[in-house]
């Protein structure tokens, strides 16, 4: 067999073999994945370098398939090239608890670089990926020996209608990200029908805009050209490249090129259909000895050998750098424990904003934290995102950690995924509360994903001010909380806020959202050793428990005035800090018991947000459920009533109930 | 005084009005609205067709101010143009219950088209103008005398960093808008600095590549250049039209041109030197009366003029179509009651998913409400949302009201809300449930604006099945329920189903989101008028209540299942039905009361998504607070314990602690 006839070979048997997946799950979307074939199989034999029997190791390429339907094509180059994903493993896609899910999963599936389905959301995961690569590699010396690799993504023409698309687009040109390669599958075809029902952009005018070179293949069968194009992306200086491939969907179906083989499997007959117009004749889930050896021959071989090289390298880079090393296995780690050995010192009792403590105690960290890196969404001086003296991370200055992510609240919280799928890095991102919104979906890929992400979201009520109601959060808290596997802190004083940042950068597996206030706050009774709990009573009643206060953030202070009024009217209330609901709720029950000291219906929870959520811990919730007003701070919260005097009120009534 | 000092004048007393009313409140962004006051100027003298003795005249030219941080600009010119606010009025600025907010809030302030400061969602609003503009003009005979305007936005930076800008503009350029022209003021800074910290695209390209018309003014204060603009825009065929001014940010003062003019009061030293750079010498606020006058010779006169003979020739135009004429009214003031005097009769009590009861629905409904238009993200097929035999919204076919909205969620949502804000329509939007987290913050803008928006989001619980996690709603539910002002129904059945949409349509101040299965779900006791107050029985205790069991959707069915074998166990159970908790929240105690029949603690909760909110009803709450799982429908069910037996366990259970 001839090289011609043995790639023809292996692309016809990735294709079948996507088929064979969809028809026996009787579920998945045959129409990209056939339509990408050959741009995975030339990515796969002539370029990626990964080592299947190592899928983490740290300097492999990294692959996002951002048009995460087309999964089962990304499992059966899983399978082909040697990963952990077994004829078996294809079989049962999309089944209960298979390797094989609807939608490739982070950490589920060896191979699998990062979670994606969601559309446009891979392409900045790419751009996260791309940005972390060059930034390791600049803060090392001879960084190159670290980490030098390149970053690809497959999109379609869903991923490129998303807005994030053109935010993760805009940042990766202004970057000059050249290591980013991005396959743009152009088959004209969307779920609903003819792409051109809603779509008749320039891509190509689009990407230049943006900075971008742009290759390229009119025919998505022609893998030397396609070959070509991706050589000729790698020898970019200076900017990203995107290569457009003109595909067929569905290609090979009798229903190829329109939108009925989008998102349903062939079936029976159309899939032996599609085979016979390949010329394949295996049976199904058969795939030639010959396709599994190409494989061998190429992709897995290439990956091997550069790992191998890569480890003998690093050996002696390490040698050579014994200090960056150690720095590099904490980096690697995600390790930062070492820290936070002690409680930190507090340079001031001083009344601060939480978004102030949040900036001090991160120009504290980042001096020690050399791997940490971040920025805001264009609000560094108000979120307090920025370093003193940082370096900004720019194509020029690539060891700067101060990122400029501009006005991209989701690319930015998406590339920030992908610069934690990528690995080597701490990071957190930062914008108003209010603006949570526009990113929600990046966040729950995080917690999704499992990834570590940091979240600084400043301005944190009604105290907002002069703004308004488009910029005063109210059920955003709501929002976050209600995330799984999202933690949301609150805290009160400088203390718990700094004890906030350090549950945020010894998380492994779990995003942080750190909710800080614009106006000062008092230093209370906090302690930080107790915040990790979730809630903890921050002000003892003086004899017996008649009601308990729980609060959150800025009012906890108020709780507090509020404790001191009532016990001269004899009425003894707790009050409890509750910065994260997370934590508590892992906690035992008997410890959450012992924090609230009172039955539910004797619970007073206060928080100037929505009261959404509250009632799971209180009887009587004080908060606020309609959109908030444009006036100074202390005004808004005195008509919102919020002040002692109402927090007096709303206990004795609701003791009186 | 000639035309061109009277000219200067009004544009020195426009920017010291900007200057004083920022000082006096201590608060807001002089910025932009200094460096775009001769844009607005020209705009306002020269253009600009309203009516300031009739702020919501129907075919008034729409202005959206997109930046609507330089709210204080808008104000300036609606006090000179004659419109409702005061010289006291700017004097209150961001102060509580003033006419004057932080940013320009609809239905608050005439003369303020849109709700706006959240940034890119201004330029969507402007599209949904434009959209419903051509489709009015087109759905009636000789509709040009019913619509025929032209819509304008002011946006910065910002606004086109934000990736909805180019979800809008595409979308735009797609339906080659003519009658949309945006003003881009490109001043080159944003808050943390100069914009090239995060930007470098070509922004003209990046709309020519849409399909936009772009024009330049290379000099912000050249009111002729920016005339000359605005008048060759209103020419274009075929295309939106994007005019970018290259203005000073906060011109005048000793900080223009930096990032410091952008969020601070000039303060009174900075002001005064701004005004002596313009030559400006009246007192704070003292506006000169040539400026009031020349406001009244151009803008006002222009706009009552227009006003008169469009009343006139509509006048005609009723007579010579009442049939069109009496449509008209009634899309006018958004009144669809007509279409409910009656329950609907339901053809059939098959079991339907309820997004094909919604199809149903919709489809019955369309063509009895020839004003109702709308479309999904390319899920038409799978969200129902497509009319059988309609006509595409196209720029061919203006007056087919399906719309193909692309794989752009947010700009759909915030779109709609720019559809909505213009009138003459009613609309609905549709995508998966999970995607609502793409779109979030146009929902929230709807509920704030008071727009009756529609959402069908289905797909709507892990029974998406085999697309697995990422496209699996588990919290989505309780961020859209946790929105002030967000009407969220869940439906049971097709009569439920029904219902809600009745609900959806006769709102006028609220958005709805009706929730939507992907499965079949039974015809169950359901009633149709019980839907409108939020919760009631569904299914009576046999003789004495033991528990209430509260179910939505799908979990209804299942509820009521329980509910017999609870029954043949000797525990007598009531089943409520609770499509919406917003409507439930508005009856009376007393019926809250009745419907549940037992106290909390005797309540269970079942919703196959977050438990997140539900305490607040009942103290037992079955949901799912982990992500979802890849497999087919009845299986992951089964997984996460959402069977029949699962329920009746959950009862025994919890009445037993």
């Amino acid at each position: 067999m001839n090289d011609k006839e043995l790639q023809q070979l292996s692309i016809n048997a990735i294709r079948a073999t996507v088929i064979d997946t969809i028809n026996k799950a009787k579920s998945g979307h045959p129409g990209m994945a056939l339509g990408s074939a050959p741009i995975m199989y030339a990515l796969f034999t002539r370029h990626l370098v990964a080592d299947p029997n190592d899928p983490m190791w740290f300097n492999r390429d990294r692959f996002v398939l951002s048009a995460g339907h087309a999964s089962s094509l990304l499992y059966t180059m899983l399978h082909v090239a040697g990963y952990k994903v077994s004829l078996e493993d294809l079989k049962s896609f999309r089944q209960l608890g298979s390797l094989t899910p609807g939608h490739p999963e982070f950490k589920h599936t060896a191979g699998v670089d990062a979670t994606s389905g969601p559309l446009g959301q891979g392409i900045a995961q790419a751009v996260g990926m791309a940005m972390a690569e060059r930034a390791i590699k600049a803060q090392y010396p001879q960084g190159k020996f670290v980490c030098d690799h390149y970053t690809y993504a497959l999109c379609g023409d869903g991923c490129l209608q998303e807005g994030i698309s053109q935010e993760a687009i805009s940042l990766a040109g202004h970057q000059k990200l050249n290591k980013l390669i991005l396959f743009y599958d152009s088959n004209a075809i969307t779920l609903d029908g003819k792409l051109d029902l809603s779509f008749s952009e320039n891509v190509k005018l689009r990407f230049k805009a943006s900075g971008w070179n742009v290759l390229e293949v009119k025919d998505g069968n022609d893998v030397e050209a396609i070959d070509e194009a991706i050589c000729k992306a790698k020898t970019s200086k200076s900017k990203p490249t995107l290569i457009i491939v003109q595909t067929v969907i569905g290609y090979g179906s009798a229903k190829q090129g329109t939108n009925k083989v989008h998102g349903s499997p062939l079936g029976d007959e159309d899939g032996a259909n599609a085979k016979a117009f390949y010329g394949y004749k295996a049976q199904p889930f058969e795939i030639p000895s010959e396709v599994y050896k190409h494989f061998e021959d190429t992709f897995a071989k290439r990956g091997k050998e550069a790992h191998k090289q890569y480890e003998e390298a690093l050996k002696v880079w390490k040698e050579a750098h014994s200090g960056a090393a150690k720095k590099l296995e904490k980096a690697l780690a995600g390790d930062v424990s070492s820290y936070f050995k002690k409680e930190p010192k507090f340079a001031s009792d001083d009344a601060l904003a939480s978004r102030n403590s949040s900036g001090k105690c991160l120009n504290e960290l980042y001096n020690k934290i050399p791997f940490l890196m971040g920025g805001s969404a264009d609000v560094a001086g108000s979120v307090m995102t920025k370093i003193d003296g940082g370096i900004d991370f720019t194509p020029r200055t690539a060891k700067g950690r101060n990122i400029n992510w501009g006005i991209r609240e989701f690319a930015m919280a998406s590339a920030q995924n992908g610069m934690l799928l990528h690995g080597g890095v701490k990071t957190y991102v930062g914008c108003f509360l209010v603006f949570a919104d526009y990113m929600k979906a990046a966040v729950r890929m995080a917690a999704l994903s499992k990834l570590p992400a940091i979240y600084l979201f400043s301005h944190d009520s009604i105290a907002v001010g002069e703004d308004g109601p488009t910029h005063q959060p109210i059920e955003t808290l709501a929002m976050l909380r209600s995330i799984p596997n999202c933690n949301v802190i609150r805290p009160c004083d400088s203390r718990e806020t700094f004890a906030a940042w350090e549950r945020a950068l010894q998380s492994k597996e779990t995003p942080t959202a750190l909710i800080l206030s614009r106006q000062n706050l008092p230093i209370l009774g906090s302690k930080y050793k107790e915040v990790a709990k979730g809630a903890y009573v921050i002000s003892k009643e003086a004899k017996r428990i008649d009601a308990t206060l729980v609060a959150t953030g800025s009012e906890v202070g108020l709780a507090i005035e509020a404790q001191k009024e009532l016990l001269e009217k004899g009425i003894d209330v707790r009050v409890v800090s509750m910065p994260s609901w997370f934590d508590f709720e892992n906690q035992s029950e008997e410890y959450k018991n012992e924090v609230f000291g009172i039955c539910r219906c004797k619970r007073f929870a206060i928080e100037m947000l929505s009261t959404f959520g509250w009632h799971k811990y209180a009887a009587h919730v004080m908060g606020i459920d309609t959109f908030g007003a444009s006036a100074p701070a202390k005004e808004v919260i005195k008509a919102f009533h919020f002040t002692k005097d109402d927090v007096v009120k709303f206990v004795l009534e609701g003791l009186a109930e």
